[in-house]
């Protein structure tokens, strides 16, 4: 690369770009860590971006039309970083920069939702942003549809890598947005040929281009560092209906001794060969310093969008007090004061019609309650939508004849569908729940884990949630999911035992700000469990005594789901022989976990022999069991071991030996 | 479509393949269960593969030179039990068939490997069987390149369905086999345009042949009912050099009231539709009633190759004794008899030297002694060569080049990789094993899953595996991921403390015949903790005293990985203050619970205060804690509570709270 002709050709464009690598080079080497290449090599598309096309004013990161930018290729951090604090975000200060990757910096290795405005989203994982702006992309539309483009009417811009693109999660991706014409989503290729192994030829030779097209894509090809032709590219992507995927050769750590080579993926933190980097930019300032102009240019950048910010303030404020209320509480993820007293109507009617029902139909209905007060909730499945009972009346189907609907066939791509309810959610003014089943959480993961690390209160619907979903054997029963779910920080795992619980866990659920829910429901019917209508939530303290020992409480017993109702069976066979025996249904662990001693203890006194029963493994339940004034010698676990196996339902748990029998056999040998 | 017309097209098949169908419809009737419409919809298509096509002979299943059937849309199980019966596969018989999804029975409700012969793997998690198949095309390449083409050279046919090509696990599966130009790899696409939600264009509108095309395949568009497009098909792609994908038009429940219909996918149970669509095959006979002289004509199908497999037999009798008893050995997965001597002398020059090293840095040595005197071993990594440190020397790389190559370079794709080496452990031969950041069990779930449920000892070479990598951040740091494998049945984890106990994990896991392995290596350097040579391998027992207390016996500490030898500072500061302090190196967890009461006794012996020192969640400690003889008043955790953070590892584990003196401070506070 002549990086003169490039410098003398757009020299305005040059300086402003020079000044992203330049603090990538500093920053990256001041914390002798991170990754250097990729904000080097995309430098020059992310100027014109933020120069030409975003609509965004760094003094009001968070209004609500602001485009938004994502950077899936999540390492290249320093590139984010330097455009913020470049244009002039007030919390992305020149200290920040300079604490890259240190304890406490907003600039952490990898972009950290909430760490600091304008980072949209979490990535590092690769192929999430690319899937969360699926997402973004989604709600943008749907709020359009709902408030005029006079309200929300903008862009999702992305910059993936090789990487992103490698992952699988994009291939779901780039079909949900291919299908859905997503056209104000365009992304922003990092066509630099490298990964960390060395050429992307060791590992793939597809045709990207090809690749999208054939989802419907809208597809470019430019030279990276050719601001006209970036800036021509975006401009005939913006145009597009489709959604629109720029490929933009690069040099991976243009100007660098390492340019080309996937060292100049990692740390350039080599002295000399900083400087001589600078130096091929005409850069003549010290570590961390960027000349005046430079930056007031950048800082003009910034501010370039308040006009248009100040007079979209003006449209919103002319919205209807109602819409702009509706609007605002969305926004903030709170739940709307009519959430309860459609919940207490749930509960009243339980109590009275004690109804028979599988946990999915539970849910059922506790949707097709709460979607009507909830305008903000949108609904899918991965190809689920009759076994996960996701779908409510009049929520419409979203597609491009149809913005405004609010159910999704996200098809069969559970990451996908966890990644873009993860964008919709951080997007704000959409509160997203998806289904599919509890076993496939195997497929969702790593978009699930950023639900929780990220503190985004995306609701997971899973579905058939053990061996009771009989023959479709052990490829779909989930034995281990609860205990991976409950193993992982920031996040509700509710598993209830009827409808009541199931109305309960839903209101937790809608009422989280900043923590995402697991909801684990059966395939299979079970009896309510709780015949006294109460107004309060029971299920929100986590754990709770269904039914109280008759005489001297010799045992508890404590379970989830669908074994609640048998633990009540064991009990009346238990207190047909004498024992007194307590019954605690434990729909949410965490919960209870985090009531205070007293709560607890009124619930789990010492004593008595516990046994808890879950159609699971046993990990996570011996805090339970054997902590909170248990006892090894007088605690017991009736669950699972190992895998199901394909037979009907009852046939499984008989032969798996989790029946109210065993469970009062357990009880006997511990007494 | 009209039915008559096509069976009087071609009368013979037609007979053939509508015995596959009443098979099916019986079944699930039968059941009352199951998914009838993707058996009848490819029933033509299997019967051309099978009896124009597949190299296989019904009696003896285990030809290592067969072809491989796989059925990727698993839920389609009734197409390849009718396949194993009619052929005449004797295990297969028509009482499991009648049996299909009852207890006990061969014929789960999705196909589960070890079941029955020609179950070559376990399906139905959707993408799965695609993603293994480029695992048995590598398998078959890379064998064939060993043993020759006289003793391996057949294809690995796959048939997928939409929701197969819709999960993103499949664009890593074309995109590997695209790059390394697998072209005895034949998909057969169920191209039906039916989901569960409905028609596929709800979901999804990609052009799959132009996707596989831009991936580097063979593509061909055919009429999936005509017996004669689907043989010359089968015979184009079988000349092709690169993988070949046939898109086959289909009916889904072809000739049943529900054709072309979602209802059509699941079970069809009716009895007077059942009855009108056999009608409509002009088949006349009574439920599971297959006429002789059909069952005759697949039977002549299941015995084809027999004088091919007798051929095959005398080929490899003409191989060296020592060629054939490697081969032997590689296919019954065991670990040949130098493996023993080669962990010996790792283990005594690591009492010598005592090296300061990463763990991962200690798996890269064990490698580099093991893989010389295995080799069956297939290594990789995701992207992450140089991190995970996978790669030993003369290994050579695999691609079209070099098909003896032992390294396979990934990509960015971790559950394609995962599924892979699924696939190359089931096909035999070769022992696989692939690296990715720990944190990244997340994207490989799916497929980790599987080898525990099916029993295949793929090895997982998970690094990087705690806030000890330090500056990337929480995205990267595990903290759940530990308890996530251990909740999994059948899956060893181990973590072990240094190179003593990394080369002990190798030995156990490279000896197992269906157990896979996690193995948790550090990215940090940790001090040598085994200082005694001992030929016995202690890790094999799943924790052991590594250091006994001195005086008194006061306190037990257990660690694992990296804080292990914190927890043998930690002692060194109780001990001094007089407090008798063993510690428990506890290198995998489900070995120490298979051992016997009074080896655990041995170890943990109640009395003494406790604490674990993990830094990753509680989850799963409290077995060790509060159970096996020990009391919640005297036990204690060091570990993590919730994400990690982007900082230097030193400072995180003192900002953590997991240090030497954190556990001198809990132990004392428990005394």
């Amino acid at each position: 690369m002549d990086l003169k002709a490039l410098a003398a050709k757009n020299p305005e464009h040059w300086k402003k770009a020079a000044a992203i690598r330049a603090l990538t080079l500093d920053a990256v080497a001041a914390a002798n860590s991170g990754h250097s290449g990729m904000a080097m090599g995309m430098a020059d598309v992310a100027t014109v971006l933020f120069e030409k096309h975003m609509k965004f004013d760094a003094a009001a990161p968070n209004w609500p039309d602001r485009d938004r930018f994502i950077l899936s290729a999540g390492h290249g951090s320093m590139l984010l970083y330097a455009l913020l604090h470049l244009t002039g975000y007030a919390d992305m200060t020149l200290d920040e920069i300079k604490n890259f990757r240190q304890w406490g910096a907003k600039t952490a290795g990898h972009p950290e939702y909430g760490h600091a405005s304008g980072i949209e989203t979490t990535t590092g994982p690769l192929g999430q942003g690319i899937a969360n702006s699926v997402g973004f992309a989604i709600a943008e539309e749907i709020l359009r549809a709902t408030y005029g483009k006079k309200i929300q009417n903008h862009n999702t811009y992305v910059i993936a890598g090789d990487g992103c693109l490698m992952e699988g999660i994009s291939q779901e991706a780039i079909g949900l947005a291919g299908r859905h014409e997503l056209g104000q989503l365009i992304v922003l290729w990092d066509d630099n040929n490298i990964t960390i192994d060395g050429t992307v030829e060791l590992s793939d030779r597809t045709d990207q281009l090809q690749r999208f097209k054939a989802s419907g894509w809208h597809v470019q090809a430019i030279d990276g560092h050719d601001p006209i032709a970036i800036d021509e590219a975006l401009t005939a992507a913006r145009k597009s209906k489709k959604p629109s995927m720029i490929a933009c050769k690069t040099h991976i750590a243009l100007g660098h001794a390492a340019q080309d080579t996937s060292k100049g993926h990692g740390a350039l933190t080599d002295a000399a060969q900083l400087a001589d980097a600078k130096a091929a930019y005409g850069w003549p300032y010290g570590a961390f310093e960027i000349p005046a102009d430079v930056k007031a240019a950048w800082e003009a950048i910034g501010a370039r969008g308040s006009a248009e910010r100040a007079e979209w303030d003006s449209r919103f404020s002319g919205l209807s007090a109602s819409k702009q209320a509706q609007f605002n509480r969305a926004f903030a993820a709170e739940a709307p004061k009519k959430l309860a007293a459609a919940i207490r109507k749930i509960k009243k009617d339980a109590a009275e019609t004690k109804p028979k029902l599988a946990t999915r139909s539970a849910s059922e209905k506790t949707l097709q309650a709460v979607n009507p007060v909830m305008p903000e909730t949108v609904g899918g499945s991965a190809d689920l939508t009759g076994s996960n009972n996701t779908k409510t009346a009049d929520m419409g189907i979203f597609d491009p004849e149809n913005r405004a609907g609010r159910y999704i066939y996200y098809g069969i791509r559970e990451h996908g569908m966890a990644a873009a309810m993860n964008g919709m959610a951080l997007h704000g003014g959409i509160r997203p729940y998806g289904g599919t089943f509890m076993c496939f959480t195997d497929y969702a993961r790593g978009a699930m884990r950023l639900s929780a690390l990220m503190g985004v209160p995306t609701v997971y619907v899973m579905t058939h949630d053990s061996i009771g979903l009989g023959e479709d054997g052990p490829t779909h029963q989930p034995v281990e999911h609860l205990a991976i779910s409950r193993a992982t920080p920031n996040t509700l795992v509710f598993r209830p035992a009827d409808i009541t619980e199931t109305a309960e866990a839903w209101e937790v659920a809608l009422s989280q700000p900043s923590t995402p829910t697991v909801m684990a429901l059966s395939r299979q019917g079970v009896p309510a469990v709780r015949h006294e209508y109460k107004s309060a939530n029971l299920s929100a303290r986590g754990a709770y005594v269904l039914a109280e020992a008759e005489g001297k409480r010799q045992a508890i017993l404590m379970a989830t789901g669908t074994e609640v109702s048998l633990a009540l069976e064991a009990r009346d066979l238990l207190q047909a022989e004498g024992i007194g025996t307590r019954v605690v249904s434990m729909p949410c662990m965490e919960l209870f976990a985090q009531q205070d001693d007293a709560y607890r203890k009124r619930i789990l006194p010492g004593g008595a022999v516990r046994v808890a029963v879950e159609a699971a493994v046993r990990m996570g339940w011996d805090q339970w069991l054997l902590g909170e004034r248990g006892r090894e010698s007088k605690a017991g676990f009736v669950g699972m071991t190992g895998f199901g196996a394909s037979a009907p339902a009852d046939r499984l748990y008989e032969e798996f030996g989790i029946t109210a029998e065993a469970v009062v056999r357990k009880v006997k040998s511990l007494l």
